[in-house]
């Protein structure tokens, strides 16, 4: 932590005041040609200590120089986590595709799209049974009906299944029936939620809130990681910007930025990212140009009947096709697809 | 609800389509004259209508022209919605007051913090018991213990509390405890905490998201009275944007247009909203300019030793020196201080 | 300026590529305790320096510690610069309320609003002639026959007039016709502009870009004071952000935080900074509450009939009941009205 | 346009007013269950009409139905626009790469650096000479000397030039020293400077502004194309967030919308996108799986020692590593890469 005061602050006053904020030892003290006095404190005792520092009449600037997670940090480890969701592997050399509706309605329609989306190359099976709605009004998921139905059809069709949690009273039942949990956006600053799953032995998928810097999201992983479970996948969906167009702005810079700043895989979810199925394919196949671990496709038999974002889901055709031209990029990228079918 | 078809489509279509989906029934149709059609549809059956209609492919454009919230909207009601917390009215003649530190760290910071502000004016006292910190190495309160040092200190300097609840699975506990229950802005998308404080009998201060709009906000409010609870005053407390100067920016205009919009109640925060002390005050007496319910102020006994947000906490003095020009404001803007003391 | 390198790097390297890079002197080294090194360097030679340190394989951050302006830069100064457009003073003890309407449109609407505005107790009047309009397909206004009329009426009236510059082929000629001239929010970054108007003897208006954060808008000032022209004031008139329902977010932080950092007088702009009439009051009683050294406000006799931003313009009598409310205001908050008409 | 009023509006006043205000015919009226009226009017006389309609009591909301702009429009056309600049084609099946340092600072730099970006695939040279920035304290520039530079360059290496132009003034002037004119992000509201390069003949590359929506962009585009020059490339550069790691947030959403939106094509710069070379060549490789046109990057033989933007260029082994796995993307996308060396 480095500690810029105003001009004109003497040494031993500051030496004093510090040891009475019994904020560490100062490492170090450089004074500037412009009078002002640069202090390099180690080990700070979180953010408290810079908060504390800023309300000082006497401190201009606290410049934060240590990393605010660590167990998520790349800090030289050259892999990237791989995360293990029964047969399947995100963040080694395959491409893993996420699929399926936004919200689990029925039993027919979620056979019909899993069987499908198995076929065209996915992976795992994505649907909802706990919704996180803005309004009140909207429908809120079948919950744990839904849960059952994406079991069954799970264990039927043999692919891992995904789902989210919103409540922490919610996350031990939830666990037993999915392969992967999902913290939503609107939850990741959810402390609460966050602790609780991870005490589970379950892996993590923790999207981005719309409103997260890359600091704060890791932050939220690193509240998983510190209660034990270390399987965190990081699923970048989209930031709240000015442009009315799209539902959100979906940041691919995330991805090369997260590799650079963590060791945990990534994922992008075009879907809610754009909110325009037009947009879906165009932005999956960039998120997988971008270098992302695997994408996560809203899909639905008939989009525009959908109980839920059927205005950004794919239709069963065009997902088809989607995955037809990831298949044409893979060999150019020097990956491969991660299929549930090939270890069948 | 508004539906604008691409040009082209003929009305037969159009009404088959409808009917298919079950999308009730058209009130009107009309052919601009650029060859597309305009629908006007009534009593839409939620966001998944929206949604699945944006998906057709011959629909151009969904405008909504109901409102998302019905029980907060202002519906042509003249006087705001008093809540009443204790002796003090939130909503009427009187301005509010909230004071007291960020975290409760010990019985004497507390006391002596209460026996302040009371005195300079405030008339409700803030204190955090469970704090939502981006850190998980940050201090994350006193949690119980916090909360039965709150209640003492409430009880003996007569001031009605206000604490946040950040866990459904806490809600009765806290309810027991405190005044006002407060919804930080970082669980204002957290719906299974909504719904909870929406079953109590308590006073509710929700907070709006540092990302959420003004309708997304009325939403929020809307799930907690959907469940019988309409004591909900709303609290703004700044938006993230791009300037890095200010931790949010503190978006006043949100209390003439909360105005306009809904019966509500709205507070302002001007700590949060800015995150520097410097700017509390004169930013603090913008909110009373513009018409606000109360305001809400972070004061510490000793700022810069604070564990929690101490850079935007107003230290005694200063504080009370910011009540002094509210008071002078006061008869210029037609409204007087709401105070406890004035009922003893 | 401090450089933190990455973990390992060591002192004899750094000091040899400085100097390859021609960067400055190396005033002081640091090893913090984690590997890292820290350099400060004064004096750097501009932003080139910080680009190019970054770019260096072994450096992780550069953190700029000087100010990026000098010349509009606090420092210090106890005294708000104070600006004279005519008879009237920006950044002393009075109030400086400029309005009228959006455009010129003729003779009789200019005269009517100036009349009655100058009634009211405005000191300066305003009105567009050349517009910087979105759309091509709209009004651009009345241009020169717009600044004649605006001149004529100003004389008439007995008011300095304001009026923007959009075109640097024009300063010259509408300096000749106004007592200010205004830089508007889309130019804020037109630097061939700025200067311009920076080798004129007219005070200048200048509109932070609705993109601009505090850093760039004073860097744009710098470059107006650069050429010689000292007499500045800076008007806030909304960012962009996220939410829908007003055109911009009216950032009111900006006056306590550009009073911290710079000696220029800052004025407001509610109409532009809301986009709605029925907020303009409210925010401009919360301006002046927050410091302002003046506000802009829309005005126009019949404003739904405006050929631009009418949305935004009060009619006369609304103005003029705001205007009441701030001369109740003035004296609560120790000042008073600044008035052309005291002079005469 | 569709006008919604409040409640309880009777027809005979609507149409009264609407005479009043001189606004067109009401194609239809339509009333909503809830009491609200619904107007279609066709054909508006421009902005002006929607601002004066809003600025009425008894309107709600105005909704737009038409497009702001026209000759830019997608409007059915299924063909992207073809802008030749000299030998290359922006918008056919090639993909076109823009390569060359943010500012030319000598013959030697310039040549080096276009005969290695020509040899790795690179169609057109760019290289700033009046360069737009923040600071007036920063290098601005090689003004003409830059530009006789870059085109005997040009002239040399065989390959197009362009560069930006940020003053009406000199527009004729840069217009004879290159082959594609470029508008710079900070000027793309600059409607003087617009409607200039629109009386040219020359191609012009048309850059998003960190602030603007599609459809503002789109207006920009529109000013161009009126004055006659219909030869327009647009530039996505990345618009400003809250995300504080990044220059900008890459918006790569923009391409698939602007293909939908319009017929003009759509370069991606990944350079200004990001800010950080470490992220431009994945961020180079997902702006072409998603669609674009051609892309621009910033090289540099020596980024450590740019006189401009050094932390974002890459090096010309970098560049070249790129270009190897452009070319190898381009079969799997069914596209090729253009070249200038093809046709000599």
């Amino acid at each position: 932590m480095i500690v810029i005061t105003i001009p004109g602050v003497c040494r031993e006053d500051i030496e004093n005041k510090l040891q009475e904020l019994k904020i560490g030892e100062v490492a170090a003290i450089v004074t500037e040609e412009n009078g002002r006095t640069l202090l390099s404190i180690p080990q700070p005792a979180g953010e408290e200590a810079v908060l504390a520092l800023e309300a000082l009449p006497w401190v201009d600037t606290v410049v934060k120089t240590e990393s605010s997670y660590h167990l998520v940090a790349r800090s030289g480890r050259t892999a990237t986590t791989r995360v293990d969701i029964g047969p399947v592997t995100v963040g080694g050399q395959g491409l893993v595709v996420i699929a399926g509706p936004c919200a689990v309605e029925n039993y027919e329609q979620l056979k019909e799209t899993a069987l499908r989306v198995k076929q065209s190359g996915a992976a795992i099976l994505r649907g909802g049974a706990f919704k996180p709605r803005t309004s009140p009004y909207s429908f809120q998921g079948l919950e744990e009906e839904g849960l059952r139905i994406l079991q069954a059809v799970g264990t039927e069709v043999q692919m891992p299944v995904v789902s989210e949690v919103l409540d922490p009273r919610h996350v031990e039942m939830i666990t037993q029936r999915v392969d992967l949990l999902q913290i939503g956006a609107r939850s990741m600053y959810n402390t609460a939620l966050l602790k609780e799953v991870g005490r589970q032995k379950k892996p993590v998928l923790l999207k981005r809130s719309a409103q997260a810097t890359y600091d704060e999201w890791l932050q939220a992983a690193e509240y998983i990681a510190m209660e034990g479970n270390a399987q965190i996948i990081l699923c970048e969906r989209g930031i709240r910007t000015f442009e009315p167009y799209t539902r959100n702005t979906l940041d691919l810079a995330a991805v090369p930025a997260i590799k650079h700043l963590s060791h945990l895989p990534i994922v992008v979810d075009p879907s809610h990212g754009t909110g325009r199925w037009r947009m879906v394919s165009p932005m999956a196949l960039a998120a997988v140009a971008t270098g992302a671990d695997g994408i996560m496709v809203e899909v639905h038999p008939h989009p525009e009947s959908a109980l839920s974002d059927g205005g950004q889901s794919l239709q069963l055709n065009r997902f088809d096709e989607l995955m037809k031209q990831i298949k044409r990029l893979m060999p150019a990228l020097g990956r491969n697809l991660e299929q549930v079918g090939e270890r069948d």
